[in-house]
């Protein structure tokens, strides 16, 4: 039994608000000020270059990059913490491409989040070996994957409906025709249980922004299997991927592990956050966790089809086969979506029609969930969001 | 005429502390705890994903860029901000390969930071097309731009000594020979005067926590120069750098100027806090900053050489073709630099025997320069650093 669910006693959430976009941005926890506080007055300002050492911060990426292991099921030392999820896609992939030098095919889907697209682009045309990205339907890459596929890179959890790939099955069947299989965890760490070592798995990489409310723009992660990681030669090889990087060597010699997939100068105050953030997964059991999730959001399901006949559900209705999110697609739904988050509900809103929900048990319970519904049903019922106000607001996020 | 220097009233600086490693990470500007604490609390507790667009967290990066733009002598929008330095190295070497398609060599020096060669050298392992790094001594770079040279790549002053490369002179012949030039600013910007429009070079990075006071894991910035920059298809093609992240569409398609430089999510926190620290040079005259730091740096040698005959001055005599910095060579240098360290002279120590110490006229004066030649003198003179204690500490700095 892990600690009991919700701990909203651990954040600080603005009075009147119901948050249903933690999947986006995790909120507040009640110690990140003073972490910050601490960070930057007793640490920086006091002990200045010296806390490299006298306040652990060398050793912080590390030390959070093992919180986060633990969360995704990974064993310590095979997490490296830093840079941004782009960067970490870039990283896994070019690593996973030379492990198949005679295939020229990545495999992603038309799902994934674009970024990760983009970034498969940017290394495809540097690289300019006739390298090929295949992005079918998420319905149809298990069908996809084939003998020509170098690589397969997904994000298990959909970022626009919550649909669920299976993590388990795909990479199984990456492996049967010896394809390297890289897993974005983006809207899965901290929302789905994830066993990253029973699912064998080269790769994964991810970021601590959302579910795990590291703060804005909070560092991301890569996770490599420990039996091939010391076959690695990083793409990106900075110094603090350096085997000794205070030796000022001239030429790169990896460091153990996953280290080597560190490149730069740590985040420390954004580090230092996400560190505290992370307090509040002591002792939650993850399973729990996942149902309660669940139950989180098949109640948001069914209150929200019971009071809005207009909206029409844009993810799986089978809760095991999607995250911790809920999107219903609505013509108008950016309008929507503003006159809802007036009215103290916040969810947000993805091209090119979809209203997204996400559900974090950390700091979310029934009653919440019946709220919301309330107060959607009202700006949908009364269509709220005709409003001139919603009209004239720039389209940014 | 700038505002007068020093300016210790914006800076919080340890009582006893004489601080010359400014140009490993700069002391504490007074209001970055209040501007974390406004981040933290205000925008992203209070406001969540909203500050995104409230908080004007999405122009931050740009804003940012556009201040640094200004102590570089480049103009708006030619500069952006985020990820390490080894990311925007990689990102500029990348760039300027694909500008000279016909041409394998890539020209840098053994004095270069090893993190910018290490960042060469993977990206030369992963591209695999026959690219040569040769890193003659900084002093025979010149004979060494000849025309199979595709990328002269080079940090203008050199992290150990001090040494500071002629940009201009450099970047001439570099673009007479038809090569593209990169230069690495670290302990540049903020330390002497830079222009770099002037300059022509194509490209030039830099970082945020060394003389611009960004704190531990400041984001790292990139020049490009604006006549190229539309020419470019980033290698590191991340959302931020698309033309509309927001409409998540399947394709790259580069965003406008330097912006198309920009990756993954920005890491809100350490903008916040350099956003912050940059209004220290709010009317700081930069020939007036270089001439205190010209100062300063002659008078910390005269004071160090009258009074400890064992240094050996391992940085140029010629204040002129000097960065913000000056190096003694010590065959017990590491041990000598806890000794000074321990009596409140912050410096630091680089392999094998470089004592290193940064002069930052925003926040030091005469005085400081002579009160710290006393204590420097009282450790030599007396071989403080043979005490015990300096050697069983771990060396790690």
């Amino acid at each position: 039994m892990g600690v009991s669910l919700p701990r909203k006693e651990l954040f600080d959430i603005p009075e009147g608000v119901i948050y249903l976009d933690g999947n986006s941005l995790g909120v507040l926890p009640k110690g990140a000020a003073a972490r910050a506080q601490q960070t930057i007055t007793e640490e920086w300002g006091a002990q200045l270059i010296r806390a490299w050492n006298s306040a652990g911060w060398m050793a912080l990426p590390q030390v959070v990059g093992d919180r986060i292991a633990d969360l995704i099921g990974a064993p310590a030392g095979s997490v490296a913490t830093g840079d941004t999820l782009s960067i970490k896609v870039y990283q896994a992939l070019a690593a996973a491409l030379k492990m198949r030098p005679d295939r020229k095919v990545i495999l992603s889907d038309n799902g994934n989040f674009p970024s990760d697209l983009y970034m498969a682009e940017g290394l495809i045309k540097t690289l300019d070996q006739g390298y090929t990205l295949r992005t079918p339907a998420p319905e149809e890459v298990m069908a996809a994957i084939t003998e020509e596929v170098a690589v397969v890179m997904l994000t298990q959890v959909d970022y626009r409906s919550g649909r669920m790939h299976d993590m388990a099955a795909i990479t199984q069947r990456a492996h049967e025709v010896g394809a390297v299989m890289i897993w974005d965890l983006a809207h899965s760490a901290g929302a789905v249980q994830l066993d990253m070592a029973a699912s064998k798995a080269e790769f994964a990489v991810g970021c601590s922004y959302k579910y795990l409310n590291g703060g804005p723009g909070a560092p991301a992660f890569i996770y490599v299997r420990p039996d091939i990681v010391e076959s690695i030669e990083p793409a990106l090889s900075g110094w603090l991927g350096h085997d000794a990087p205070f030796a000022m060597e001239l030429s790169y010699r990896p460091a153990s592990a996953t280290e080597r997939m560190r490149v730069g100068t740590p985040p420390i105050l954004q580090l230092a956050v996400l560190q505290e953030a992370l307090t509040a997964w002591d002792g939650v059991d993850m399973a729990e966790l996942r149902a309660a999730s669940q139950r989180l959001s098949d109640l948001f399901i069914t209150e929200v089809e019971k009071r809005c006949p207009m909206l029409t559900l844009a993810s799986p209705r089978e809760a095991s086969t999607r995250g911790s999110q809920v999107s219903f697609a609505f013509e108008h739904g950016y309008l929507a979506m503003q006159a809802i988050i007036d009215r103290g509900v916040i969810g947000d809103f993805r091209a090119p029609n979809i209203m997204r929900f996400g559900f974090t048990p950390l700091y979310l319970d029934d009653a919440d969930i019946i709220a919301a519904a309330e107060i959607i049903e009202e700006v949908m019922a009364k269509e709220l969001w005709r409003a001139e106000k919603y009209n004239v607001r720039l389209r940014v996020t």
